[in-house]
């Protein structure tokens, strides 16, 4: 409800109600609201009978219309960036092959590192292109992207460089190092000289300014808390932030592990403990929360979302954009599985996909419609903001904006 | 495969491969395709080297393009016409609130059919409206669309003229008259009397050509299978296709009793027994799968899919799109949903969403890709018709076609 009125505001929307999230509870809205902006940042967020002037004279531009907005959505957790995609094994296995049949037909995750590391950076980028336009059809101006389909010093390198391109669309890429993915066959039975190899490209990639956080895969099936506390230190030493796939599949108290790195987000979480629940309220680590993944892998499993409430351990929500897994284009989607399968409430997606998700990427500027935050609102054709959750598809952006710019 | 040539083509597509579902097993498919069509009918549909002359003295406008032409999809169960929402009662679910104090509250069905029942015509198109587009965008080319929400003469009658006009948008309506879907509060206790008043009310509804088929809500807190059976010889003597809300929450015969009248479908199934499973087979009555209700529901009781598939009943996926259990705006979305909470595979899937879907509505002339078929289809920017059901979200359509023209 600030306002800067001493220059031309470039922009301002009346009419709208505004799911401000600028308060601990509730949508904290406004109805009959007035946003502004100015180059890239909100200058006035507020209900229109607070304006300073008259409209025309605050604004070159006036738009009057009605609905909705909310914050820009935040995809806090994606790997949207690679070649190829896996919808022929997802057929497969639906046809009845078993996981070793794929593996042993070039399926499963390394099918999607052969195909990336096979791409060029042009092509890399053509394949991920549609998917970043998807996201941000359904709102999404924030979106992280990982590494991690590489594997070697140059594709981790070119998936970082695509993942920076992907800016040209308007929105912010935040970019996460994820080399710690899985195990390149080249390193087969050498976990411990991959970490080796890992820690020596990231501290490459660190200086050419392509990292903005780093994470691993702590799990049975991945690295193991030892190897991920390697690359946490190496993180430490380049001043980077971490987050973690933590406690998917079992518990090895990686949520823990993150939050004794001061680690933005533990990510997956459905096994973590309530021991790991509190070091994560102690260190402010976000739980990222990835229902697409649930979804699709038919678990069971619940993460300990009522420990997280009485924690104070905020909970976002993120598509978990990938080929194997998640295949899910829609950060409004995850927001409605996270309703359907966690029993999340409509607010808490919501926050979950904006001001929480923001904090899992230590970003501070955005996720809430406020005089000086980012200029990044979604207008929806909505009546009310838990119809964000409640449609499964359609679309319902009707304008996207980030850094003042529209971008659909 | 075969062409008429005597005349000039309206459009001829070149270059796509071609999903037509035109055999009893797999896709069908046809690379390098060629499909052309005249007015409303499909012309060619066949690999570009069998084209019997040079494309552009086969058509007027020729098409070069890549990707994937499948049939036009067919929603066969919808209730999209209808007024408000119940996003607020998602909500409150989800905070905690009962079904009880919801219903206490004015929520539930009912507070559709007030809804519904206080929109004019003009009002009720314009909120339906919307939705219908979303389905197209995803590539529904027929849409069948219930009434059930008014309730009462005028108000059933409103809904049928809504979805009618509905056809304005180029896409094929068919219109099914559910006035046995809930007890309106006026007939409390006197659901007998409410089937002679609909019996009723049907006839005058056949007279004015709004009315395709004819469905019930038979079940426990529905109607019973005699008043089912009431509605159904009332359809019988109009000589008008009957449909069934069969078996959702428990196994009142339902399906059997769709079958004994030669239903078009049975419809929701998960409770129906083998013996029903045989009935349908037996009278050619489609079984028509709903995971959005099951999905939203959190279901756990799959249908008898094997059974299905032993006895050759043919299973169909469709949107159920309605406020209150399957707020799903896209086909597609069901399709995946139908391979991941019910293991169908995505040809399965797809082939529920044309072919079987078009045998649920009763209609041969659509479904496949076929010379002489309804000239419906959509070209999709994928590699392989599984990528339908693998992503979720995304607009994959990039032309949808109805009758030959283009509706999106
Ligand atoms: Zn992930
Ligand atoms: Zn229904």
């Amino acid at each position: 409800m600030t306002a800067s009125t001493h220059t031309a505001w470039d922009g301002l929307i009346l009419g709208a109600s505004l799911a401000t999230l600028d308060a601990p509870r509730g949508y904290a809205d406004i109805s009959d609201g007035a946003l502004a902006w100015r180059d890239d940042r909100l200058t006035f967020v507020g209900p229109r009978s607070e304006l300073p002037d008259a409209p025309h004279r605050l604004a070159r531009e006036v738009i009057e219309t009605r609905g909705w907005i909310t914050p820009g959505l935040v995809d806090c957790h994606t790997h949207l960036v690679f070649a190829g995609d896996r919808a022929r094994e997802f057929e497969q296995r639906l046809q009845g092959a078993s996981y070793e049949e794929i593996a042993r037909a070039g399926g499963g995750i390394l099918s999607t590192v052969r195909a990336t590391r096979a791409a060029d950076e042009g092509e890399l980028l053509r394949q991920s292109l549609p998917r970043a336009h998807a996201l941000i059809a359904d709102g999404a101006t924030t979106v992280e992207i990982k590494s991690g389909y590489g594997l070697d010093f140059d594709n981790e390198r070119k998936m970082l460089r695509v993942a920076r391109r992907l800016e040209q669309l308007g929105i912010s890429v935040r970019t996460t190092y994820l080399a710690a993915h899985a195990l390149p066959p080249e390193f087969a039975g050498r976990g411990d000289e991959y970490i080796d190899a890992a820690i020596e490209w990231l501290g490459r990639l660190h200086v050419e300014g392509l990292v903005d956080a780093v994470d691993a895969f702590c799990e049975g099936i991945g690295f193991t808390p030892a190897q991920t506390t390697r690359m946490f230190q190496a993180a430490r030493a380049l001043d980077l932030p971490v987050k973690l796939h933590a406690d998917q599949l079992s518990d090895l108290g990686g949520a823990a592990l993150a939050a004794a790195f001061n680690g933005l987000s533990a990510d997956h979480v459905e096994h973590t403990s309530l021991a790991s629940v509190r070091a994560m309220a102690l260190h402010g680590t976000v739980a990222v929360l990835l229902p697409g993944a649930f979804h699709v892998l038919r678990e069971t499993k619940l993460p300990p979302l009522d420990a997280f409430r009485e924690h104070g351990v905020p909970m976002a929500v993120a598509t978990d954009c990938n080929p194997g897994t998640s295949p899910l284009l829609s950060l409004r989607h995850a927001m409605q599985l996270a309703c359907t399968h966690f029993r999340l409430t409509p607010e808490e997606a919501l926050r979950g996909a904006t001001v929480h998700a923001a904090k899992a990427l230590g970003l501070h500027d955005r996720g809430v419609l406020r005089a000086g935050a980012r200029a990044d609102f979604v207008q929806w054709n909505i009546g009310h903001p838990s119809e964000l959750c409640y449609w499964l598809g359609g679309p319902l952006a009707t304008a996207v904006h980030a850094g003042g710019h529209r971008v659909r």
